[in-house]
């Protein structure tokens, strides 16, 4: 019985969760926030009870060795030796990985190397590797990324139209994300729906504050709508997802603003939140809907629109489709978002029961028994994604 | 018996042609190039053949007077009083036109108004319109617009996830193009499938040098490819079509472009040209397929697998579709790409015929006589349909 800790390590701070495998079960979890900072809070749950601690906590090294003496003083384990892996999310491994990878030094160049592909990202990923080495150096770490599920599209999916040295020169092509949750409930419907993963054709829809849609053939990803970066593709919760890229300076001439700033817009103001004007929460949002406010509900007709056309572009794609899967807090959670995607779509063979949508964050079949598209809520866990693949390519 | 010009009047050239209505027969065309510089080109087709002379042609003015003497001088018309209206096409209508309409002062300066948001081609146009109106001022003429057909499309299909205030300050949304033509073969449609307008779902694939897809519910264009300007949507033969917006500023960086720059890169240096390295033709890019190359192969396997997207997620937006119509110089001609865009559709009803593929330039069906869903080529006439509400404007 192995345990392992699966972390995500942002620039000020450090998620983790430590799992018994092949259990799958969660031990503990929480999260270090405002590293390097004053008053740096300590997270985690003991008998299914957080608790809190504030402390000035000057480096992500630091973190990990409060983090460890938390796991045996509190009694989570006895010994650091339980532990057998460590697997750290990383966000981009450009086309160099397509797959999970045991850490080497190899290995933590070859992330470095691609940084430059998600600068916010890839360093804070680096440094969480960093401070659980010299923590515990003799623990195999897994670096487990973002992109590596869609590095199987092909190169007519991946490639822009763009000239094509821009690919060759500058790495410029589609790399997609949330590459670990789009395979953890891939292989998670091929258990449901008792099928082999090769025979199944899948369009997962992983709608969280970050959206994206994947067609996935045969279980592997064959297109994806996020593309060099997680902007495109969707509408979601602060970014525009695609618009037209002549855009970018007709909206730095009438706003001033430079290319950057006006990619920070599309980024942060944009999206749900730029549509509505006063929320990117999409509770909030139906809540208004509901309340007859025209802009919220015009916010959630371009948001499900974008997602229905997905859905069909993808179905042409794998010429045709057997399950669509609703996956991450707002695919899992929001009936009248599912709704909404859903509707109209008996063209293709998608019959759904709206008596079976009343239901949230569980695994939920949602289509009737005859319908020969399935439609099924999986809860996303990337966590045990990481720690699968930890185990895997540790021993 | 009506005679009408069509107009299509660009910075330094006038294509014009001359329509007997309602027979919607064509007396004669042509195009004045180089205008305001030396050796300007007239050309004229008489008696099928084409007259080409040189001569220096200061300006649209001058260009007018003279294809009118040609028209009597050549014995294509005894009078010009035989000209009942003069048509222009206008690229631009912004939100100000969603429909042709008879020119007058007041619509001219709503022309200007909107060429803002086509600062290239709508200042053309607008030089055609005063110059037929100085030399024929009593003859009534009509702006049809690009994108008037497109104003039917529902806030949710038309609004980016902007900023609102975009939309309200801007005018930045969807406007869409090509409008003229996807009328054109909307009408015709109805026609040939012997059904109103009112009750068919239709999918235009307006494909040549600019290419552009639009969904048409009960005749109206309820989405379609193209943006807020015309480089948006599917992969052309020269512009990239939709690209992560992110990668403007990434390239900037790595080319030392400016934003404009880089745009220009993006209609001019991109799409198929783009990947083939060699050519944004066609012909020649399917011959090197045929031949082997694997660059050629791609821009291909690009260019059909976007416009094969497009029809899946609009088959999705009507929840299903009556009849996917080809048009403009590659749909009407090339058979490879319509069967590489058809192929694999039957899930969605699309039951075609190879072996009624093998034509070029003319008006036929290529679906299976049981096939729920229709496939039509037409040849797209935009100076009929210019000719057609110019007639109804104008009377």
């Amino acid at each position: 019985m192995a345990k392992i800790i699966a972390i995500n390590a942002g620039s000020s701070s450090l998620k983790f969760q430590l799992l018994n495998m092949p259990e799958e079960t969660v031990l503990t979890k929480g999260i270090v926030e405002r590293i390097g900072m004053n008053d740096s809070i300590f997270t985690i749950e003991v008998n299914d009870e957080k608790v809190k601690e504030i402390s000035d906590i000057v480096d992500h090294e630091v973190a990990v060795k409060i983090l460890l003496e938390k796991l045996t003083g509190q009694g989570i384990i006895d010994s650091l030796d339980e532990i057998e892996g460590i697997g750290h999310r990383v966000v981009h491994g450009g086309e160099k990985f397509n797959d999970s990878v045991l850490i080497t030094d190899e290995v933590l160049q070859g992330i470095e190397a691609v940084s430059e592909l998600a600068p916010l990202h890839n360093p804070a990923n680096i440094i969480g590797i960093k401070a659980f080495h010299s923590v515990l150096p003799n623990v195999p770490a897994v670096a487990v990324f973002d992109t590596a599920f869609h590095q199987t599209m092909p190169e007519s999916s991946y490639l822009y139209s763009l000239p094509y040295e821009y690919y060759e020169k500058y790495g410029i092509r589609k790399y997609g994300f949330h590459g670990t949750s789009h395979k953890y409930v891939t292989e998670r419907a091929s258990e449901l729906l008792d099928r082999p993963v090769e025979q199944l054709r899948l369009i997962s829809c992983h709608l969280g504050n970050g959206a994206s849609i994947a067609a996935i053939e045969g279980g592997k990803s064959i297109d994806t709508s996020m593309g060099f970066t997680p902007l495109a593709g969707v509408t979601m919760g602060t970014r525009s997802g695609d618009v037209d890229p002549a855009l970018i300076p007709y909206i730095m001439e009438k706003t001033g603003k430079d290319a950057y700033e006006v990619i920070n817009v599309l980024n942060k103001e944009s999206g749900m939140l730029g549509v509505t004007g006063f929320s990117s929460d999409l509770r909030d949002i139906e809540s208004e809907a509901e309340a007859g406010n025209e802009r919220a509900e015009l916010a959630l007709e371009v948001f499900t629109s974008r997602i229905h056309k997905y859905i069909g572009s993808y179905a042409a794609s794998m010429k045709g489709v057997d399950a669509i899967i609703f996956t991450a807090g707002i695919g899992e959670n929001s009936d009248v978002i599912r709704e909404r995607v859903l509707e109209g779509l008996e063209y293709m063979g998608v019959y759904w029961d709206p008596s079976l949508n009343k239901v949230r964050g569980k695994e939920a079949f949602l289509n009737y028994p005859h319908s020969p598209v399935k439609v099924i809520i999986i809860p996303t866990n990337e966590e045990v994604m990481i720690a699968r693949d930890t185990v895997r390519l540790s021993q």
